[in-house]
Protein backbone atom coordinates (compact mmCIF):
# COMPACT_ATOMS: atom_id res chain seq x y z
CA UNK A 1 0.00 0.00 0.00
CA UNK A 2 1.05 3.60 -1.15
CA UNK A 3 0.83 6.50 1.97
CA UNK A 4 -2.12 7.63 0.73
CA UNK A 5 -3.84 4.09 0.65
CA UNK A 6 -2.93 3.54 4.09
CA UNK A 7 -3.96 6.47 5.75
CA UNK A 8 -7.32 6.40 3.70
CA UNK A 9 -7.59 2.98 5.28
CA UNK A 10 -6.63 4.46 8.68
CA UNK A 11 -8.68 7.49 8.54
CA UNK A 12 -11.44 7.44 5.85
CA UNK A 13 -15.04 6.70 6.73
CA UNK A 14 -17.42 4.89 4.69
CA UNK A 15 -21.00 5.97 4.81
CA UNK A 16 -22.46 4.16 2.19
CA UNK A 17 -21.45 2.15 -0.91
CA UNK A 18 -21.31 5.20 -2.87
CA UNK A 19 -19.41 7.78 -0.23
CA UNK A 20 -16.13 7.89 1.18
CA UNK A 21 -15.77 10.11 3.54
CA UNK A 22 -12.01 11.87 3.93
CA UNK A 23 -13.17 15.08 5.48
CA UNK A 24 -10.22 14.09 8.12
CA UNK A 25 -7.37 15.02 6.00
CA UNK A 26 -8.33 15.83 2.35
CA UNK A 27 -11.43 18.31 1.65
CA UNK A 28 -12.48 19.80 5.37
CA UNK A 29 -9.46 19.48 7.16
CA UNK A 30 -6.05 19.31 5.20
CA UNK A 31 -3.29 17.24 6.40
CA UNK A 32 -0.15 19.72 4.47
CA UNK A 33 2.62 17.35 4.25
CA UNK A 34 -0.11 14.83 3.42
CA UNK A 35 -0.70 17.26 0.35
CA UNK A 36 3.11 17.61 -0.09
CA UNK A 37 3.83 14.25 -0.81
CA UNK A 38 0.52 14.16 -3.27
CA UNK A 39 1.71 16.96 -4.90
CA UNK A 40 5.83 15.42 -5.27
CA UNK A 41 4.31 12.35 -6.53
CA UNK A 42 1.82 13.51 -9.43
CA UNK A 43 4.36 15.75 -10.73
CA UNK A 44 6.97 12.80 -10.73
CA UNK A 45 4.63 10.84 -12.52
CA UNK A 46 4.11 13.50 -15.45
CA UNK A 47 7.79 15.45 -15.26
CA UNK A 48 8.30 14.37 -18.47
CA UNK A 49 5.29 15.71 -20.48
CA UNK A 50 6.41 19.49 -20.51
CA UNK A 51 3.68 20.68 -18.51
CA UNK A 52 2.93 25.05 -18.89
CA UNK A 53 -0.13 25.05 -16.37
CA UNK A 54 -1.69 23.01 -13.83
CA UNK A 55 -5.65 23.52 -13.42
CA UNK A 56 -8.03 22.21 -11.17
CA UNK A 57 -12.16 22.99 -10.07
CA UNK A 58 -12.67 24.92 -6.14
CA UNK A 59 -12.12 23.95 -3.54
CA UNK A 60 -10.98 20.84 -2.94
CA UNK A 61 -8.70 20.51 -6.01
CA UNK A 62 -6.53 23.72 -4.44
CA UNK A 63 -4.44 21.97 -2.13
CA UNK A 64 -2.92 18.95 -4.22
CA UNK A 65 -2.90 21.04 -7.42
CA UNK A 66 -1.22 23.59 -5.69
CA UNK A 67 1.65 21.49 -4.23
CA UNK A 68 1.71 19.77 -7.77
CA UNK A 69 2.02 23.03 -9.39
CA UNK A 70 4.99 24.12 -7.23
CA UNK A 71 6.86 20.58 -7.86
CA UNK A 72 6.54 21.50 -11.10
CA UNK A 73 7.47 25.19 -11.25
CA UNK A 74 4.18 26.27 -13.24
CA UNK A 75 1.32 28.25 -12.29
CA UNK A 76 -1.81 27.01 -11.66
CA UNK A 77 -5.52 28.09 -12.51
CA UNK A 78 -8.41 27.30 -10.54
CA UNK A 79 -11.83 26.98 -12.92
CA UNK A 80 -14.55 28.15 -10.70
CA UNK A 81 -17.81 26.93 -10.21
CA UNK A 82 -19.66 30.46 -9.75
CA UNK A 83 -19.03 33.21 -11.82
CA UNK A 84 -17.91 36.34 -9.34
CA UNK A 85 -17.29 39.71 -9.43
CA UNK A 86 -13.07 39.16 -9.77
CA UNK A 87 -14.49 37.15 -13.35
CA UNK A 88 -16.14 39.73 -15.62
CA UNK A 89 -14.33 39.74 -18.68
CA UNK A 90 -13.93 36.96 -21.34
CA UNK A 91 -14.87 33.61 -20.06
CA UNK A 92 -15.44 29.70 -21.09
CA UNK A 93 -17.93 28.47 -19.65
CA UNK A 94 -19.45 24.75 -19.79
CA UNK A 95 -22.28 23.04 -17.90
CA UNK A 96 -20.91 20.34 -15.23
CA UNK A 97 -23.94 17.88 -13.49
CA UNK A 98 -22.70 16.69 -9.97
CA UNK A 99 -24.17 13.54 -9.25
CA UNK A 100 -22.55 12.65 -5.74
CA UNK A 101 -24.13 16.22 -4.88
CA UNK A 102 -27.12 16.05 -7.07
CA UNK A 103 -26.32 19.59 -8.38
CA UNK A 104 -25.46 21.44 -12.08
CA UNK A 105 -23.21 24.28 -11.92
CA UNK A 106 -21.09 26.27 -14.43
CA UNK A 107 -17.43 25.75 -14.64
CA UNK A 108 -15.79 29.18 -15.75
CA UNK A 109 -12.47 30.62 -16.29
CA UNK A 110 -10.97 33.28 -17.42
CA UNK A 111 -9.84 32.95 -21.27
CA UNK A 112 -6.80 34.97 -20.54
CA UNK A 113 -5.20 31.94 -18.28
CA UNK A 114 -5.00 29.01 -21.21
CA UNK A 115 -2.81 29.71 -24.36
CA UNK A 116 -3.23 27.84 -27.47
CA UNK A 117 -0.86 24.48 -28.01
CA UNK A 118 0.42 24.44 -24.40
CA UNK A 119 0.20 21.21 -22.24
CA UNK A 120 -2.06 21.39 -19.13
CA UNK A 121 -2.58 18.88 -16.00
CA UNK A 122 -5.52 18.48 -15.21
CA UNK A 123 -5.51 17.48 -11.02
CA UNK A 124 -8.44 16.95 -8.42
CA UNK A 125 -9.08 14.96 -5.28
CA UNK A 126 -12.24 12.52 -6.52
CA UNK A 127 -12.63 10.42 -9.60
CA UNK A 128 -16.12 9.04 -9.96
CA UNK A 129 -18.22 9.73 -13.01
CA UNK A 130 -15.49 12.10 -14.56
CA UNK A 131 -18.37 15.21 -15.31
CA UNK A 132 -16.31 17.36 -13.43
CA UNK A 133 -12.79 16.43 -15.66
CA UNK A 134 -15.23 16.06 -19.02
CA UNK A 135 -15.98 19.77 -18.49
CA UNK A 136 -12.43 20.91 -17.37
CA UNK A 137 -11.35 18.82 -20.70
CA UNK A 138 -14.00 20.80 -22.79
CA UNK A 139 -12.80 24.47 -21.63
CA UNK A 140 -9.15 23.33 -22.21
CA UNK A 141 -10.19 21.77 -25.74
CA UNK A 142 -11.92 24.89 -27.06
CA UNK A 143 -8.67 27.05 -26.02
CA UNK A 144 -7.25 24.76 -28.46
CA UNK A 145 -4.86 23.40 -25.42
CA UNK A 146 -3.73 20.01 -25.01
CA UNK A 147 -4.62 17.50 -21.46
CA UNK A 148 -1.59 15.90 -21.45
CA UNK A 149 -3.00 13.98 -18.01
CA UNK A 150 -5.29 13.67 -15.12
CA UNK A 151 -4.02 13.54 -11.44
CA UNK A 152 -6.34 12.16 -8.93
CA UNK A 153 -5.92 11.64 -5.18
CA UNK A 154 -9.04 8.90 -4.79
CA UNK A 155 -10.54 6.94 -8.02
CA UNK A 156 -13.81 5.45 -6.98
CA UNK A 157 -12.86 2.64 -10.12
CA UNK A 158 -16.51 1.54 -10.08
CA UNK A 159 -18.28 4.23 -11.28
CA UNK A 160 -17.51 4.78 -15.46
CA UNK A 161 -15.50 8.07 -14.99
CA UNK A 162 -11.73 6.67 -15.54
CA UNK A 163 -12.93 4.70 -18.90
CA UNK A 164 -14.75 8.27 -20.20
CA UNK A 165 -11.22 9.72 -19.57
CA UNK A 166 -9.10 6.75 -21.53
CA UNK A 167 -11.54 6.32 -24.33
CA UNK A 168 -10.57 10.35 -24.93
CA UNK A 169 -6.78 8.64 -24.90
CA UNK A 170 -5.96 10.92 -21.75
CA UNK A 171 -3.56 9.41 -19.56
CA UNK A 172 -5.42 8.85 -15.69
CA UNK A 173 -3.02 8.90 -12.60
CA UNK A 174 -4.98 7.90 -9.61
CA UNK A 175 -2.67 7.46 -6.20
CA UNK A 176 -5.55 5.10 -5.02
CA UNK A 177 -8.13 3.09 -7.08
CA UNK A 178 -11.27 2.24 -5.19
CA UNK A 179 -13.01 -1.01 -6.33
CA UNK A 180 -15.46 -1.00 -3.59
CA UNK A 181 -17.49 0.55 -0.93
CA UNK A 182 -19.60 -2.38 -0.21
CA UNK A 183 -20.23 -3.48 3.40
CA UNK A 184 -18.75 -0.48 4.98
CA UNK A 185 -15.44 -1.24 3.97
CA UNK A 186 -12.52 0.18 1.53
CA UNK A 187 -11.82 -2.60 -0.89
CA UNK A 188 -8.36 -1.38 -2.98
CA UNK A 189 -7.92 -2.48 -6.58
CA UNK A 190 -5.08 -4.85 -6.95
CA UNK A 191 -2.48 -3.34 -9.66
CA UNK B 1 8.53 47.54 -0.98
CA UNK B 2 8.74 43.88 -0.11
CA UNK B 3 7.71 41.39 -2.45
CA UNK B 4 4.02 40.99 -3.16
CA UNK B 5 3.78 45.23 -2.86
CA UNK B 6 6.14 44.49 -5.71
CA UNK B 7 3.71 41.76 -7.39
CA UNK B 8 0.43 44.24 -7.04
CA UNK B 9 2.08 47.32 -8.09
CA UNK B 10 3.26 45.14 -11.52
CA UNK B 11 0.40 42.69 -11.74
CA UNK B 12 -2.64 44.27 -9.87
CA UNK B 13 -5.41 45.99 -11.62
CA UNK B 14 -7.80 48.82 -10.44
CA UNK B 15 -11.34 48.34 -11.49
CA UNK B 16 -12.64 51.08 -9.49
CA UNK B 17 -11.79 52.75 -6.32
CA UNK B 18 -12.96 49.66 -4.14
CA UNK B 19 -11.90 46.81 -6.27
CA UNK B 20 -8.54 45.41 -6.69
CA UNK B 21 -8.08 42.15 -9.44
CA UNK B 22 -5.37 40.39 -8.78
CA UNK B 23 -6.83 37.49 -10.60
CA UNK B 24 -3.35 36.79 -12.58
CA UNK B 25 -1.23 35.37 -9.29
CA UNK B 26 -3.47 35.00 -6.25
CA UNK B 27 -7.18 34.05 -6.73
CA UNK B 28 -8.15 32.75 -10.19
CA UNK B 29 -4.75 32.20 -11.33
CA UNK B 30 -1.80 31.24 -8.68
CA UNK B 31 2.07 31.73 -8.67
CA UNK B 32 2.83 28.68 -6.19
CA UNK B 33 6.35 30.23 -5.38
CA UNK B 34 4.43 33.33 -4.75
CA UNK B 35 2.26 31.86 -2.13
CA UNK B 36 5.67 29.61 -0.69
CA UNK B 37 6.92 33.20 -0.08
CA UNK B 38 3.48 34.42 1.64
CA UNK B 39 3.36 31.34 3.89
CA UNK B 40 6.91 31.93 5.15
CA UNK B 41 6.39 35.29 5.92
CA UNK B 42 3.24 34.56 7.86
CA UNK B 43 4.29 31.69 9.48
CA UNK B 44 7.67 33.66 10.48
CA UNK B 45 5.80 36.42 11.69
CA UNK B 46 3.12 34.40 13.81
CA UNK B 47 5.26 31.52 14.96
CA UNK B 48 6.07 31.98 18.63
CA UNK B 49 1.94 31.76 19.17
CA UNK B 50 2.02 27.99 19.94
CA UNK B 51 -0.12 27.75 17.20
CA UNK B 52 -1.83 23.84 17.04
CA UNK B 53 -4.21 24.82 13.96
CA UNK B 54 -4.80 27.10 10.44
CA UNK B 55 -7.52 28.21 9.44
CA UNK B 56 -9.53 29.65 6.55
CA UNK B 57 -12.31 30.19 4.43
CA UNK B 58 -12.56 28.56 0.73
CA UNK B 59 -11.76 29.04 -1.70
CA UNK B 60 -8.69 32.16 -2.31
CA UNK B 61 -7.69 31.58 1.42
CA UNK B 62 -6.88 28.09 0.72
CA UNK B 63 -3.12 28.37 -1.25
CA UNK B 64 -1.55 31.29 1.23
CA UNK B 65 -3.30 28.88 4.09
CA UNK B 66 -2.03 26.06 2.93
CA UNK B 67 1.48 27.13 2.62
CA UNK B 68 1.19 28.99 5.71
CA UNK B 69 0.44 25.92 7.76
CA UNK B 70 3.06 23.34 5.81
CA UNK B 71 5.86 25.96 7.24
CA UNK B 72 4.27 25.51 11.00
CA UNK B 73 3.56 22.07 10.71
CA UNK B 74 0.17 21.81 11.84
CA UNK B 75 -3.29 20.51 10.04
CA UNK B 76 -5.43 22.85 8.27
CA UNK B 77 -9.20 24.02 8.32
CA UNK B 78 -10.78 25.02 4.87
CA UNK B 79 -14.43 26.76 6.36
CA UNK B 80 -17.33 25.88 3.95
CA UNK B 81 -19.45 28.64 2.01
CA UNK B 82 -21.95 26.44 1.77
CA UNK B 83 -23.05 22.98 3.44
CA UNK B 84 -21.79 20.07 1.56
CA UNK B 85 -22.72 16.14 1.88
CA UNK B 86 -18.99 15.93 3.15
CA UNK B 87 -20.04 17.76 6.14
CA UNK B 88 -23.66 15.95 7.67
CA UNK B 89 -22.34 16.05 11.33
CA UNK B 90 -22.30 18.79 14.28
CA UNK B 91 -21.51 21.24 12.70
CA UNK B 92 -20.70 25.14 13.61
CA UNK B 93 -22.67 27.83 11.24
CA UNK B 94 -22.51 31.16 11.10
CA UNK B 95 -23.92 33.81 8.82
CA UNK B 96 -21.51 36.27 7.30
CA UNK B 97 -22.55 39.12 4.84
CA UNK B 98 -20.09 39.75 2.00
CA UNK B 99 -20.11 43.71 0.89
CA UNK B 100 -17.61 43.15 -1.76
CA UNK B 101 -20.23 40.52 -3.44
CA UNK B 102 -22.97 42.07 -2.74
CA UNK B 103 -24.30 38.43 -0.64
CA UNK B 104 -25.27 36.27 2.37
CA UNK B 105 -23.40 32.95 2.97
CA UNK B 106 -23.43 30.44 6.10
CA UNK B 107 -19.79 30.04 7.15
CA UNK B 108 -19.57 25.77 8.15
CA UNK B 109 -17.02 23.86 9.75
CA UNK B 110 -17.62 20.72 11.91
CA UNK B 111 -16.81 20.85 15.34
CA UNK B 112 -14.46 17.73 14.93
CA UNK B 113 -11.34 20.20 13.81
CA UNK B 114 -11.34 22.42 16.71
CA UNK B 115 -10.27 21.75 20.35
CA UNK B 116 -11.61 24.07 23.27
CA UNK B 117 -8.49 26.02 24.74
CA UNK B 118 -5.84 25.40 21.18
CA UNK B 119 -4.24 28.73 19.68
CA UNK B 120 -5.93 29.15 15.95
CA UNK B 121 -4.25 31.45 13.07
CA UNK B 122 -6.13 32.36 10.66
CA UNK B 123 -5.21 33.29 7.29
CA UNK B 124 -7.31 34.96 4.37
CA UNK B 125 -6.27 36.79 0.96
CA UNK B 126 -8.38 40.23 0.99
CA UNK B 127 -9.56 41.78 4.10
CA UNK B 128 -12.04 44.38 3.81
CA UNK B 129 -14.97 45.04 6.19
CA UNK B 130 -13.54 42.30 8.16
CA UNK B 131 -17.17 40.00 7.94
CA UNK B 132 -15.45 36.98 6.80
CA UNK B 133 -12.90 37.36 9.79
CA UNK B 134 -15.60 38.04 12.25
CA UNK B 135 -17.28 34.96 11.21
CA UNK B 136 -14.18 32.80 11.41
CA UNK B 137 -13.66 34.15 15.13
CA UNK B 138 -17.36 34.41 16.06
CA UNK B 139 -17.32 29.73 15.50
CA UNK B 140 -13.79 29.78 16.83
CA UNK B 141 -14.92 31.36 20.26
CA UNK B 142 -18.10 29.41 20.22
CA UNK B 143 -15.61 26.21 20.38
CA UNK B 144 -14.01 28.16 23.10
CA UNK B 145 -10.69 28.28 21.10
CA UNK B 146 -8.30 31.23 20.95
CA UNK B 147 -7.74 33.20 18.37
CA UNK B 148 -4.08 34.33 18.07
CA UNK B 149 -3.79 36.15 15.01
CA UNK B 150 -5.10 36.91 11.67
CA UNK B 151 -2.67 37.00 8.41
CA UNK B 152 -3.84 38.46 5.64
CA UNK B 153 -2.21 39.45 2.40
CA UNK B 154 -3.86 42.71 1.22
CA UNK B 155 -5.68 44.78 3.54
CA UNK B 156 -7.83 47.42 2.05
CA UNK B 157 -7.12 49.75 4.84
CA UNK B 158 -9.29 52.34 3.41
CA UNK B 159 -12.09 50.08 4.64
CA UNK B 160 -13.25 49.25 8.54
CA UNK B 161 -12.04 45.46 8.98
CA UNK B 162 -8.78 46.30 10.50
CA UNK B 163 -9.79 48.53 13.31
CA UNK B 164 -13.12 45.88 13.91
CA UNK B 165 -10.87 42.86 14.79
CA UNK B 166 -7.70 45.27 16.53
CA UNK B 167 -10.73 46.60 18.68
CA UNK B 168 -11.27 42.26 19.71
CA UNK B 169 -7.76 42.35 20.92
CA UNK B 170 -6.21 40.24 17.86
CA UNK B 171 -3.07 40.82 15.83
CA UNK B 172 -3.48 41.63 12.57
CA UNK B 173 -0.29 41.07 10.25
CA UNK B 174 -1.15 42.23 6.65
CA UNK B 175 1.80 41.74 3.66
CA UNK B 176 -0.03 44.63 2.09
CA UNK B 177 -1.72 47.52 3.42
CA UNK B 178 -3.58 49.31 0.73
CA UNK B 179 -4.18 53.30 1.49
CA UNK B 180 -6.22 54.06 -1.62
CA UNK B 181 -7.27 52.59 -4.91
CA UNK B 182 -8.77 56.20 -6.29
CA UNK B 183 -7.85 57.56 -9.42
CA UNK B 184 -7.15 54.05 -10.95
CA UNK B 185 -3.67 54.00 -8.51
CA UNK B 186 -3.05 51.34 -5.83
CA UNK B 187 -1.41 53.75 -3.54
CA UNK B 188 0.32 51.85 -0.33
CA UNK B 189 0.29 52.95 3.26
CA UNK B 190 3.28 54.02 4.50
CA UNK B 191 4.89 52.29 7.89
Amino acid sequence: MNFLEERIKKDGRVINSNILKVDSFINHQIDPLLMEKVGNELANYFQSKNISRVITVESSGIAPALMTAIKLGVDLVVMKKRTSSILSEDLYQTKVMSFTKGEEYTLTMSKKYIKEGENILIIDDFLANGEAASGMIRIIEEAHANVVGIGILIEKSFQPGRKKLEDKGIDVYSLVRVKSLSNGKVELLEE
